[in-house]
């Protein structure tokens, strides 16, 4: 099974857990979007929902499927919330999430909700997070060099500010940056977490310690749903 | 002695720890703008000093008096931030900043700079932070309704949204909102501060535990000096 065909069983697999009634965090990316794509048949099919979308892009999809949206201000607890994730540590379930780019409003999402359900393809679970994949540290662009000291100071190896495709600093929906840290593996998730937490500049980042309460891993055999 | 002559008498107290060849963060206020007032004279004397100022305001400011401005990209790391505080606790050194809406960019400036001295007029001096003044925390605009409800559930009694002259809620510097939350006499400011850090959706909080390196007091007889 391709690699695409995986995503898609993970994120059908995920959208089917959504139950009539519920309101609904949808999460940003390639798998998100085959998810978003099922929700729409489901809606379609009678299903009723309300749906808060974490960036424009899954917005614009969402409506093109007649998915009902809403807002925080309606909700501000959901039901569900939806998502990929870049890695997922095995047994743990810590995630790093954020290559995307839409971290900080996945974070918020993902909190906001009761049920936090990640979705992803065989690649994507490890023993240890941060072995292959940077952590995305989203900071305040007013002193980021010095922010950028402290992540070196807290253990980041190689720290690269993300650009865009004309070579300048990409900027987030938030009108912040992102800086990829490599950590190399990470001992405890947690604690370094922590740690991001309390630097100054930091907004938010990719470590998404005991926040999903379900995983669902497509392998190219079967599914699998992971909880903590 | 008026509060303003006692501000003053902070200010210039602070200014005049400041040495030759310095690189030297600018607080905002009514404080703050007393001391750059004074370095002004310095520069003017001869001192030769660089400044990274924490808003526009203190920038024009500091500009207009011909201190010589330098940026994060050139100089990481301060020699000396100089601000003023809403609330200094006594014996610890906890403060609480942020109600003139610049909290971020301070707590910037005062973490990258190796001293961080603090100038305060005898009416901010408190035995416990947060009896009398609400802890300001900047948060990001999407979702801040549910981290309204986060920061209940950490203890603010009351949360209130800053609202701009006309009513609309306020926007920072840095495109975010405050909300100034009451949580009354704060006994433990080191884990109220870390429990915020933690706070998905909260850019930066108002509490600076043990960031104040000097505190200057003006009274209405004397400058006392302290340290942690």
């Amino acid at each position: 099974m391709s690699l695409d065909a995986c995503k898609r069983l993970a994120a059908r697999s995920a959208a089917d857990l959504v139950e009539p009634g519920m309101i609904v965090g949808l999460g940003t990316g390639s798998t998100a979007a085959f998810m978003v794509e099922r929700l729409g048949e489901r809606v379609a099919e009678g299903l009723d929902i309300k749906a808060i979308p974490t960036s424009n892009a899954i917005e614009a999809l969402a409506r093109s499927l007649n998915i009902p949206l809403t807002d925080f201000a309606t909700h501000p607890v959901l039901d569900m919330a939806i998502d990929g994730a870049d890695e997922v540590e095995r047994g743990s379930l810590h995630l790093i999430k954020g290559l995307g780019g839409a971290l900080l409003r996945e974070k918020i999402v993902a909190r906001a909700a009761k049920r936090f359900v990640v979705m992803v393809d065989f690649t994507k679970p490890v023993d240890r997070l941060g072995a292959r994949t940077p952590v995305p540290v989203e900071v305040v662009p007013f002193g980021w060099q010095c922010t950028s000291v402290v992540l070196g100071q807290l253990g980041a190896k190689l720290i690269s500010p993300r650009r865009g495709p004309n070579g300048d600093l990409a900027v987030t929906d938030n009108g912040n940056l992102i800086l990829d840290c490599d950590f190399g593996p990470i001992k405890d998730v947690q604690e370094l977490a922590t740690r991001l937490d309390g630097a100054v500049g930091v907004v938010e980042h990719g470590l998404f310690p005991c926040m999903a309460t379900d995983v669902v891993v497509a392998t190219d055999r079967e599914i699998e749903q992971w909880t903590p």
